[in-house]
């Protein structure tokens, strides 16, 4: 698969995956006659639900990351060529800013707009980490022998996510970056961004430090993709 | 498979689509007390939910289309002949129209009424336009390798698109045209049919196009239909 | 399988069926404060999950059919000796009536109480013709070569389905039969019940009558489960 | 797989099922605006489908048990060493435990808070008998054959039988003593806590008895966990 293919592919899901939290969050806000908990409802039931269309859809190409943290620990875990990373995160940001302008034009608003939903201090903060660490438990714990049920995994699981961690799960940074470029529901404020990021990344690493252990036979995989073709997990399940 | 079970199946399955999407918002109106979000709510879940029944059932006669917009695609990456994509197209509205109708009978309405729900603007235009783009990249990015789990793909990503898009997702000109003779929570005014179909076309060519060149060998398969036998699939796949 | 085992598992997994079926729908009625939307969110939700646990657990032993509108079904298209007819449905009704006193004892009330739920007219016999023709078009569209994904498509369908008919989709003489005698969310006045229970095996018929025309190949088949073992199907599919 | 590893992945599971239930509990509570009915809806949904996650990730390591009554029957049908019982018990345990204290620290609360929520009555007991008993039920039911849709299984009949049972379905002593340590949503009197237990095991006895019956070759497989691996089921299945 040429690297072209696997960025357009990283671009496109991110930018689906960021219409669906941005467009949800408003659609769910206009209807929902200012009961949040609706709303959330809506939020997270649209996330989960294209998060198993795109991973099935893109999986195949690119491994489906969507996620700056996937990609990182996916490259330390060598299942994806270090020189591939920062091209992997520009497609990311690339197609998370243009899923917001997506979003804010789909429902008459500005591309862009400053956040000024605060998600500060230390509960937040450990939400976020519990969160991605959450995720990338999730994901290591398919990809070794269950990686067909990736989709269903991650999407459930980050409905849920939404739901349990004080946060809403963001645990991506590409989405924490461009949800600061939405005043609506599911925005953040840009000075809570960083803080959000490291302790994603921290998150991400506890859970691959930990897995690494869990599943010693994860790093010698010669998979290269979180969701890797069927012909190549049929042989290896074989 | 002769053509006429291939009609009966695609009549049939886009009949209990439609009778889906108009009874259940019909249903949600009649019992949420205004409160349109719970009405969405179930009338996106209802629709989602659907899909997965019908896609798995029909899936194997007609490979489940129930939409102009797919049958034509699938026709110009030809996996369907083109001399059946008229009588594809006829049988999908005949059931689309029947579903309506079924929906309102079951209502106790008549069986059909013009529809007054405005639809109109360039935010409604690009909704639908995203919409089926969606919809088209998640059928093409799972046929190939993961078509076996089309029917939950598009399932998940129906219910999603329903909150993510201004429009709630139509992107099916049979559906819009038979949702323009229901004045209820699902119409649409005649007068916004034509907009809406035109880009929606133009979403699925625009997905068409972009995915002939992410998985060049979609148009080299031999399959026929969106979701195609599982032997074939096994046999494909090994 | 001893015919014994298939009884037990039939009669066990109605009595889960109609446990989930009243109990979700007193929970929803004593928590949502008068909005029935809600109730009813809960209520079809619940019975498609628990339907999916109970035809997974159940399938490999007794075919999970759990409705009498099915069995027979089942035995016309030579799946089911006849014999074992009578006994299926005697299984199901006790279970059915079993799981009606579980839900009222969970609950606190009295193990049965005559319902005055009025179910009655044209269109709420419309709707359980559509439900069950549905239902069992669902059932017969996977039963070939998706056998496996009978359990998903069941729940999804009967979610869904509860949302778009006027009747919240019985579309079963034993739930149907079971349910008079609750005077609750989910309950259905006896006397109109016997027109349910007709036009359930009218609709279960045009069903079966138009599959077996749909997939000549159905009634060829040795299987004699709705959802058989894995090893037979995968016999079956190579 | 030495034990070591399956006691952390037991205690990550655990804690991730407990965070999930205690969190989501919290967050639906605060944003509901006092409509219980929605929390419930928020806290089954994210209960059931953070199942669907960890029991994909944890499943081939330790079983995903997660439960001592599973644990327990587990051993009873020889598929697991009875001295691995009580480190999978303890494991449990705290992760649990953790589970309450990672939730209300997320959500900004002291580490841990006696319950004040009274759930005593027989009727609390018949419901977490029957709830235990399902739960079970549909854990032998797919561990046979059908043990790759354990995941999927358990998730929706817990989503369910949330609202079927008066109790809101513990069924798992673990998540019992846990989440009397939390004064929120989903806590339990301390005193409420050993009859439920008590029950619990009984209907987790009564379940295990009865499949015994059912299924006889259940305890003469090989399997040592709830959730084998694939390769076995594959080389079972053929």
């Amino acid at each position: 698969m040429p690297i072209s293919r696997k960025l357009v592919a990283e671009a496109l899901g991110t930018m689906m995956l960021l219409a669906a939290v941005v467009g949800s969050g408003i659609m769910g806000e206009r209807l929902s006659g200012g009961n949040v908990a609706i709303t959330l409802l809506a939020n997270s039931i649209a996330t989960g639900a294209v998060l198993i269309g795109i991973i099935l859809a893109f999986g195949d190409i690119s491994g489906a990351h969507f996620n700056p943290a996937v990609t990182l620990m996916v490259a330390i875990e060598r299942r994806l060529l270090w020189r591939e990373v920062p091209l992997y995160v520009i497609a990311q940001l690339v197609g998370a800013l243009s899923g917001v302008a997506v979003a804010h034009l789909m429902f008459q608003q500005p591309a862009f707009a400053m956040s000024h939903h605060v998600r500060s201090g230390g509960a937040q903060l450990l939400s976020e980490l519990v969160a991605t660490f959450g995720l990338m438990s999730v994901i290591w714990g398919c990809s070794r022998l269950r990686s067909d049920a990736v989709p269903f995994a991650v999407g459930a699981y980050i409905t849920s996510a939404y739901w349990f961690t004080a946060s809403t799960s963001f645990a991506n940074p590409a989405v924490t970056l461009a949800r600061a470029m939405t005043n609506t529901f599911s925005g953040i404020r840009p000075v809570d961004v960083p803080g959000f990021i490291i302790v994603q990344l921290l998150g991400a690493l506890l859970a691959t430090t930990l897995w690494s252990w869990l599943l010693p036979s994860l790093s010698q995989s010669a998979t290269m993709v979180v969701l890797p073709h069927p012909e190549r997990t049929s042989t290896h399940a074989r």
